[in-house]
């Protein structure tokens, strides 16, 4: 079984789009046991459209298209798959129903002609209803291969999938896909293989080992396929573990189970603490990835974003001397805003920031990417200093990463 | 000119890691005037990247290729390149001395065989030092194709574009490709191409209009093509003032301008405003948006997070019978919350948020998704209800979002 993703749409081409429906349709796909081996992208023009399908069709059984169904001019995928499959379009009198029904109930505004065209559909295609959008699925059968057209919005193209494409294409595949994502912070890509050399050779052929390296971290992804569930779930816990038990002081717990801030909720709802957060260069990142995680309320109490120097003085009762003394990006003023923090909210270990993120100084003269990073808890409060590069967004970023690691290691003590 | 962007990655395929190279390189192109007809992703096979190569020689004049370049075993871009060039590796002794030097300087742990093996390069290659890590880029003028093979880790990819790859590409396209974005909130796509219809009609064969709906936005991008420079600008000027006389009561700025957050920032800059805010449900991400600008500093005084309910009376004095009356969602405590930060902050015009974002109720009956956005001036204190769906991430991004376009509207009032 060959699987092909093609993603129609020019602001791929253009790159004012990441293309995310890609990764979430890879994803999904996974989960029912089928591997894809081609992405691509199209133009949104009938000829480029017909020269990717050509292509797909030629080496892919399975093809989900998505993009290009809207109604207006740029959107040429029905056209497109018309002349490709020699079909024509006629009106399919539900979907029309459909449309009026969320235009009188949702969207409020009159109907458009060019949404009443949203119901001219192949006739050789299965139609896909919609149900939260205007942009009908469809599903061919033909020149043996199983081709299926989805919206490109992704609300709509997530809601067909997992309310219909998926349920469907799960018979296609016998096969189990499952991977387990170990993270590390602080050692490269070669040392790392260099410890867990020995596991690596001798991986069953079911399992395969990736480095992911970016931002300073290194995931070490380990991949299985089986067709026994049980099977897959063992070979994933065995080997994982074996390698954590080779790098375990630079393991921060598995990507499936959260990213970081999910690592530090936990570890803190485990050791029955609470946190929060005062920041100034990361601008509230901190607060924001931990409160995406649901659940955050139980053990997140607050979180200050003094911003401007006088409103470390006003909101957070920094000593205006301290600042004056040590200038705001300074350790000094790290612990007092992390002290001060754990005060006033009451919490068990709060973390704060204060950096220049660039590309102006701002009120310090240290460097460009310098960051203090404080922690204070009831025993010990103190602060650490980072140079993250001259990069705002990778400063913050960076920074970010940093003090929720830092809040993980105090917590986990 | 055909150009195709080929990234290698099993990460890719899975959908564990969303293409952002493919983007990046396809807006660095655009920027010298070439344009991608052509994205694709490879396995991290040899066989699989030689299938790649092929096809893409097959039908591409310029090719950029993105990945497996590092020390590990999951590379094998440089043994599959040189089995499809009919290449061999030899060591190149001054990029042997460069990953030593990094070694020695930054990485500052012992240099390991793999590391050294990154010095191997292909024989029939130019190499492209990499001044900012260990994997060489690769410069192919073979079968009548220019391949440039880059790493995968972002960073480095994007320092060798911008020291090297553009100034070398920029000769090969006289073409100027520029865009312009024309933000939206408020409308359905085909109620703005309605409006627009006349317009878009009668565009020059040198512009293509295009429509980008997500999140209940549309963005418009009017894209121009044109060996002129002047006459490129002269076009989207022109073409663009006249959409966006159309869609006035709809346009919040064009997305080459930054995105609302730089709009409100600049909007408060022009009326002399400060701003700041008070997040429960988007949990620090309006604060996030906002100082992750270059100069965000001068109007953004400070941000709260008071996201339990005891840190809204304790850090923002909510009077407590006013949350046990109307209960922490609701247009009173948001009103209150927008009028506190403003008072306490000393800012002239503050915005709150509080709400259920899911996926369990939190202290309040309303249901999952009800949001309360609160703005508060001198003048006046009020707030808004919405309905955000049920799904937390989707809730916390709407949230954000349309707080920012209330906040846009106030200012620009």
């Amino acid at each position: 079984m060959k699987v092909e993703l093609l993603s129609i749409g020019d602001e791929l081409l253009i790159g004012q789009v990441v293309n995310t429906n890609a990764a979430y349709l890879a994803k999904q796909l996974n989960k029912i046991g089928l591997e894809v081996a081609y992405i691509s992208v199209s133009a949104d023009t009938k000829e480029a459209i017909i020269e990717a399908l050509t292509m797909a069709h030629s080496r892919a059984n399975l093809l989900l298209v998505t993009g290009g169904l809207g109604p207006t001019k740029d959107d040429v995928t029905k056209e497109s798959l018309c002349a490709f499959y020699d079909d024509q379009l006629e009106e399919d009198p539900e979907v029309l129903a459909h449309i009026e029904f969320l235009f009188d109930t949702y969207i409020q505004t009159p109907i458009r002609p060019a949404n009443r065209t949203q119901a001219l559909l192949p006739k050789k295609a299965e139609v896909l209803k919609n149900e939260v959008g205007t942009a009908s699925g469809m599903w061919f059968n033909h020149l043996g291969v199983t081709a299926i057209f989805l919206p490109g919005v992704p609300r709509e193209m997530q809601h067909l999938m997992e309310t219909v494409v998926l349920n469907r294409l799960k018979s296609m595949s016998s096969l189990i896909i499952r991977y387990r994502t170990l993270m590390t912070y602080g050692l490269g890509e070669s040392a790392i293989a260099e410890r867990i050399a020995s596991i690596e050779e001798e991986l069953p052929a079911e399992l395969s080992l990736s480095y992911l390296p970016n931002f300073g971290r290194v995931r070490l992804r380990l991949l299985a396929k089986h067709t026994s569930e049980s099977k897959v779930k063992e070979l994933l816990a065995h080997y994982g573990d074996m390698l954590v038990s080779r790098i375990r002081d630079i393991y921060f717990g598995d990507e499936e189970d959260g990213g970081l801030a999910v690592q530090v909720l936990k570890a803190a709802k485990y050791a029955n603490m609470t946190i929060a957060s005062c920041e100034s260069c990361t601008g509230g990142q901190i607060a924001a990835a931990i409160t995406e995680i649901p659940g955050a309320s139980s053990v997140f109490t607050a979180g200050f974003v003094p911003y401007q120097t006088a409103q470390k003085i006003g909101l957070l009762d920094i000593d205006a001397t301290l600042i004056s003394s040590y200038s705001t990006v300074s350790a000094e003023v790290a612990e007092a805003m992390a002290l001060n923090t754990r005060l006033k909210t009451g919490c068990s270990v709060a973390v704060s920031t204060t950096g220049n993120a660039g590309p102006s100084k701002g009120d310090s003269d240290e460097p460009i990417g310098t960051v203090f990073i404080g922690i204070s808890t009831e025993a010990r409060t103190y602060a650490q200093k980072f140079m993250f590069g001259n990069l705002r967004e990778r400063v913050i970023e960076k920074a970010s990463l940093k003090a929720l690691e830092m809040l993980y290691r105090e917590i986990i003590k």
